[in-house]
């Protein structure tokens, strides 16, 4: 059975994907923290990285999520911009030449490249602080003590135990072999738990009880992972002018990757799988959810 | 007139500092997420930082403002533990060789010295991460609305307006010549902001006012710059094995520094200065302000 989305859904997707996209462009464009007066560099730094055409796909799946459960998700957007400054910032430090030491992202030259490299630092220090400040303003629509909840969730997931932890795990596993088991934990963390944290959030906000948030976690689990492998499977067989960025890295630093320690085609099923998995957490969801089906469909088959 | 402490104001200073700094230790080596089951090497990197033994003049600061106002301080040590993650990262962060690339921290090797860059800036990002999740706990005497506002009030304090925005100062004005007024503006942002905050926090934490909360604003702000006055002063005239790092670090860089730009006798006046605006902000407070006003006079004489 082929798993790709029919021409119809793909355009319904595209729709869906370049109007929410449109609001968190907005929404972070015209962030009342640009006019606060702070020293012209940094902000032009944290800017050039923020505002550069990345896909959205956190913000993105904050807002469906609370969209899959009838909520309006506007008045969600500042949580959904505070996402996107976590996996800025998290892209900047990555790419410093202490970590990734990559050159070139989203086709542009990364932060340090194009400042350097105090700046970058420090943009990325700024950004995640920016976040919480972002999640920490009070939304009618929102009980305060779900706020700071979700404050938590969204730390934990961003620190140590989740992407801190897990780009630690990735810097240690360059230095020596690891199983696919810690191949797993390590994307859990890196990528997984941001990817979750922001469906959680999206259903939290649009008052899912406990058993809905738990479905959500699930589906971004499995698209979190999906999205990974898929990654890896593209840095292999991509095409570097649609990504924007250098392929065939993991290769030249023999890192660990899901092709490598599974073989292609078994990546691919494991990818598929996931898919499968996302799907099944969201049964029983009406046609609102359509466009989270859909975003997992299009993770497996995208080409960039 | 001296400024200096009396004897037994000194004693009934130390003896204060002890128990809160005892607290803080305490409450920084059991915070549950040394348990979380994050990378050991993550870990370690952030626990080297965090326990090293520094001043802990942010968390106390926020402890005595809330005991200045009568309540017991103990149930907000989760918010003085959050400060002292934020300061702690700063200086990691700091250190790192793109910015003031410093291999002694406190009489002991820099995290990246002792570690690598790339744990270093990690270390950092939890830290920072940490503070935020740990100020998200609920506490039983806080208004979840309340915490919402300190959330704010931290991640300004500590961001590209604050913190964050005066290092990226910092790092441009060491390749130009900068004013007097540039240089408070750099030292509001990079020291002043979070010791600032830490005041008002305390205050608001013990229910203070808004006029309270103003006053304490404006005690911080006045003790933040005497503080770094002092820090200038005595980069120039200290003594390296007491206050475990290398003096005249300043002189070789050619950074605009205080005595540098008033001359030595003159900022010595200024830093008194500072200190009396911050005891006239106390007045009308009865003994239970004293450890502040203790505190200012302390900075004032503080020879580490």
């Amino acid at each position: 059975m082929s798993m790709a989305l029919s021409e119809e859904n793909s355009l319904a997707l595209q729709d869906y994907l370049a109007t929410r996209r449109e609001w968190v462009e907005r929404a972070l464009a015209e962030l009342p923290v640009w006019q606060q007066g702070a020293s012209d560099r940094l902000v032009e730094a944290m800017r050039y990285s923020l505002l550069d055409g990345g896909k959205r796909l956190r913000p993105i799946l904050l807002l469906a999520s609370a969209e899959a459960l009838g909520a309006n998700a506007q008045p969600f957007l500042p949580f959904a911009c505070a996402l996107e400054c976590i996996h800025t910032y998290s892209l900047i430090h990555d790419d410093l030449p202490a970590m990734d030491d990559d050159a070139l992202r989203r086709g542009r030259a990364t932060c340090h490249k194009q400042f350097d490299e105090a700046t970058a630092i420090l943009a990325g220090d700024a950004l995640l602080t920016l976040a919480f400040e972002l999640v920490a303003q009070p939304v009618a629509e929102v009980d305060p003590a779900v706020s700071l909840q979700l404050i938590a969730l969204l730390a934990r997931a961003a620190g140590m135990a989740g992407m801190v932890g897990g780009q630690m795990l990735d810097m240690v596993s360059e230095k020596q072999e690891i199983s696919l088991s810690q191949l797993r934990k390590l994307h859990a963390c890196k990528t997984g738990a941001l990817i979750q944290a922001s469906c959680i959030t999206g259903a939290w906000l649009a008052g899912g009880a406990m058993v809905f948030r738990d479905r959500f976690a699930e589906y971004g689990s499995a698209i979190g992972l999906a999205f990974q492998i898929t990654d890896d499977i593209l840095d292999e067989t991509g095409d570097s002018r649609l990504l924007g960025k250098a392929t065939g890295q993991d290769q030249q630093s023999s890192k660990a990757t899901y092709p490598r320690l599974m073989g292609l085609p078994q990546a691919r099923r494991e990818a598929e799988i996931q898919i499968e998995r996302a799907e099944e957490s969201l049964s029983g969801l009406g046609t609102a959810a359509d466009p989270l089906r859909w975003l997992a469909r299009y993770i497996l088959t995208r080409n960039q």
